[in-house]
């Protein structure tokens, strides 16, 4: 995380670090409100809501659309429940011409179940996107060496999991994602996907990851509104824990309150 | 915690969940912009710092309290440092007298290496106290039953901690700490000793603690002003976040974007 | 742990770590069957299961006590539900007089739900017991002060739990046993409760604990015999690796290959 | 794991399933009595170890290929440090022809300081050493779709890590490592890497791996004869473990000694 300047996107500075999804709140004015209040500025979409055909899809687009703008923010479509490169190409051309950006959150599933990245396809995917102009924004595993790759083809922003889609399941391997972050300081992280609770967010901003993309912690919420206000607030905490210095850990206990007789400021 | 008041320290309202200490902070001034900082209305002070005879520390006394009174706050001895009821009860009554309130912060360590409160010495000195017409707040382990003792003692706050005094380790036995919230629901919970990040005060309050006490986080902080600010938002995070219900955490993953046609509203 | 000795009781040699209860199982065969197959030598039993106006309990008391016989071992009466010291104390009593032996497993729950330990009462009755003569092997929380005041009273044997009674949720709080056994170098340890995996009996002797004792694990595993076996083995692979001493860990990967021409005994 | 046989590569039943590494031994003579040891009766080695025109690798080589004689066991030439698919490639075919096995532990490196497999070159170097009739054993991340494609290339040893080589950080991702268990139940799957104490070991067996590979582990324990002894029990209980169904966790307490008068049998 570059300490003084806003997130950025792709030469785009962005005045929220945490970035929303559009899917599964109870109702299209749930989810505005809890958008509002979230104060994010990027909100994904998935073209695949919809059967073209039938263009059911295009009311709610234009809804998310209308709403964007009015927070002057900015749409990012994604290629969710793609599984092939080809296909998530595909989708990217189709997003880019509907909904008029060159942005592109870059989903190509590799497995059913867990939904996660197949980095082979995401990297084929991610090298044409690119190629053709488009802003790519991947969502891969905590894999060093497949963000290394994804970086080294032109990616400006990398979005390692913290878990599986939808699981809440936090940080699996905070190991990893500390070593993603040291060994790629250049690059814009931004924690995407198994988000549960806004520690967790905090905790991915105070290790130095330039944002936060969620969706079901929000819209999964007992009360969506007050969530998506409490993870603003727990990004913003953890951007200025990180900012600050966080204390080293000790192994043994150390007295905050100073022994008799030793020199106040100096203890 | 209960969820439409604010925090309730034997019957008086205080204005903000974030306790703070008054030691090892770099210069007197640098604690006054950090507890300023923070909002905290309540400030943690060791009548021990000072050999009465030499009246050393009358001085950070004063300062403190000076900072107090700006805050509209409250002075919370602290009886740091004592190793048995004896001895905490005498250090209380001076501090009530000198600091002028019957609200103590009773510490009874149990180990001069983890600085672990002494459970038997703890229970007695909080009945002497207690019928003595101190308010109580103890620290303590994270030992249900010595919770519910100091209960039935008639605590009305009690303040487990999260892990060792000044080791910033965090939440070493969440189960524990969910345990005691869960079973004294009545009881003003204050994590207390331990925290490292603002994280962690963030997952102490999504558990439904009331508050959280700390000192080191803060004073030790690269910047503490900054860190301060970081923590106060961490918490109201958190105190959001317990509010507006935490999802479930699912052991498999679940799509945010729902499958083609899907009637968007009932995914 | 002392490395060269076996497992010592109150100056008794213990041919095995690994101490079994005897409940839960599926039939008293099966029950027989799998302490065989432990290789344990300690068998605890309780005084509880029976109304002594039936003596119900009394056949399965002979066979326990024939069993042990049978394995050269130990019988360890135990106080489970008891409440108060006084009840336990009584308890034992009844124990020591049926059962012929002054050892006592000595256990006085706080609390109805996670069937902790008191430590107040814990510590009253073992001081009674004690004075009268039991070898008293107190089952307790992972609270270091309680510990040490346990030994303070003489109990040469000091059992803390790794999680609640019955949960198999393992080494909750590995920070405080590792404490627990780092200050309390000449008191026999044993885990006791919470152990739901060979690994957890294994990780626990490699911390240095002198034994284990478990019973869920083994009772309401499908095998119960091949997982009495399994932690048979699982805790001398554990004491063996405390003895043989555990690599450091270290933060950043070390090739276990050296490189080329390094020379092969000084990599 | 399938429960009834051994461990099976590529056909070959192999009787231990503890695979052990040739490097970092104090000395020739420790390496070879911590292998014998162990049981262990695969020796992974590596060409790289030796400039080829000063042959200063042969006579090591030679002594250990008389150790694995001696066991009956098998050698796992290995290609660690190579960087890319045709560097890779290039050492396992030296290899195959140097030490007369078409067994090759692939191991292509995608990071210099975390060492982590990169999985694009694995593939490749992958397919094509399968192509060639190697039996190749690829050492990979805890990534399920980089795991599926190997399996679906044929590969029917798979060799996750626990964590980066040498650190001894042992399972870091659990949830990922049975995720591949649970997803790729017919693939030979044997940890590898990062294993630190008897207990790392046991919980993979337990989780239902095939097998364990280790090197520093035993190589750098204070005594690495008796470690070596550690690992093979802890990997025999974990197995036994699995093998016996290891009870299901509980949140809340369950005494083990039933309440008074409740039937023995069925409590």
């Amino acid at each position: 995380m570059t300490l003084s300047t806003k997130l950025m996107i792709y030469g785009q500075a962005v005045d929220s670090r945490l970035l929303i999804g559009s899917a599964l709140y109870p109702s299209p004015e749930i989810m505005k409100q809890a958008i509002l209040a979230s104060g994010a500025k990027v909100v994904t979409l998935s073209l695949k809501r919809q059967n073209p055909a039938q263009q059911s899809g295009a009311k709610i687009w234009q809804y998310i659309q209308d709403l964007v703008k009015e927070t002057q923010g900015f749409l990012l479509p994604n290629t969710a429940g793609c599984k092939t490169a080809k296909e998530a190409v595909t989708l990217a051309k189709m997003s880019r011409e509907i909904f008029q950006t060159d942005w592109i959150k870059l989903e190509v599933i590799g497995d059913d179940y867990n939904l996660q990245p197949d980095p082979i396809e995401l990297l084929k995917a991610s090298e044409q996107l690119l190629n053709e102009g488009f802003k790519v924004l991947p969502y891969c595993t905590d894999d060093l060496v497949v963000c290394q790759r994804l970086y080294d083809l032109g990616c400006q922003v990398i979005m390692p999991w913290a878990s599986p889609i939808g699981t809440g399941k936090g940080l699996m391997n905070p190991y990893n994602l500390a070593t993603i972050r040291s060994r790629l300081p250049d690059v814009t992280l931004i924690l995407d996907a198994g988000i549960g609770k806004p520690s967790d967010a905090c905790l991915a901003m105070e290790m130095g990851y330039d944002a936060v993309l969620l969706n079901s912690a929000i819209a999964l919420a007992d009360n969506p509104m007050l969530m998506a206000k409490a993870f603003a607030q727990a990004i913003v905490a953890g951007e200025q824990g990180y900012m600050a210095g966080v204390m080293q850990q000790r192994q043994t206990a150390h007295p905050s309150t100073p022994t008799l007789e030793t020199p106040f400021w100096h203890q």
